[in-house]
């Protein structure tokens, strides 16, 4: 049993979620936004960094998980993203959590099925993935889409060490010696 | 008497330095860079936001200067940049220090006495300014030129707060009331 935090950092408004994968099964524990709508860019930053700080602080998630961005749309937009991305890494790598990026198609894949869905359809799987009774926060949303795409990923990792393993003992001469590796 | 740190964030190298002001005297305390050449981005921001941490721990300034950066090349570049400005300035924040940002144009004007001077002219003027002998790395160099300007821009601030007072004194009838405010 693990918790895995998500986040989705924005110049404006940065989404969290958090939820516990215990087993193949997955729950929801929090979600929520970090709102920075002040003029100034250090006490944004500061904002982000102490929200995450405190939300990792209060649940103590192991793993953490945030959408790779791979192009803005212009320089300008892609610095603020980046600034608050900056800030809300910072916080998790510094209580030392591992921070894994997956590509926005990558969480769609993983949550809907389908790496082209839109915004509606992941807010949607993350409902029914999470058996949530009320429509998260677009941000909220989209951050535990990350950390559920984070769960399946380092399911299928772990389900591959297991196979690995077995692979490894399998060796020589046994019923699994036909499988090619 | 106070120290000012400055940094010049960037996605490989972040450049630092700390002057004492005192009065309208700068002494040179420290300067460096923090090395981030790892392929990772968490790992980046981590060892970016630790370094500017311990700094500041270290030697305890009570101001902060940093570049302001008003457009990247590419919205590529402007999200690295942002990332590594993200995380600088989230460690300064964190532990409460005021961040004062800068246009280059600004701290060149304010360093070198022009505001389209060249790096080589920049460099030689920290060198100058703060009585050193050995030429500083060039982010290293950029880092003390924003501490520079920050301390000439809060000493005039501070020259500027004695005039008011002065001409708050001499309201009405006294020999400063010719004074325009």
């Amino acid at each position: 049993m693990s918790l895995i935090i998500g986040i989705d950092p924005g110049s404006r408004l940065t989404g969290y979620g958090i939820i516990e994968r215990d087993g193949s099964k997955l729950r929801f524990v929090d979600a929520g936004t970090i709102r920075t709508e002040t003029t100034e860019i250090p006490e944004r930053l500061k904002r982000i960094f102490a929200g995450v700080d405190r939300i990792v602080k209060f649940h103590g998630p192991t793993e953490a998980a945030v959408e790779q961005v791979f192009m803005a749309q212009n320089p300008d937009s892609a610095l603020k993203l980046g600034q608050a991305r900056g800030a809300a890494i910072a916080a998790l790598v510094n209580l030392d959590l591992k921070v894994a990026e997956y590509t926005a198609r990558q969480i769609k894949q993983s949550v809907v099925g389908y790496g082209a869905a839109d915004k509606e359809q992941v807010q949607m799987m993350v409902m029914k993935l999470l058996d949530l009774s009320i429509r998260p926060q677009a941000d909220a949303a989209d951050a535990l889409a990350a950390a559920i795409c984070h769960a399946h990923a380092s399911g299928s990792m772990s389900k591959l060490a297991v196979l690995n393993s077995l692979g490894g003992m399998a060796r020589g001469r046994s019923r699994y010696s036909g499988r090619r590796r």
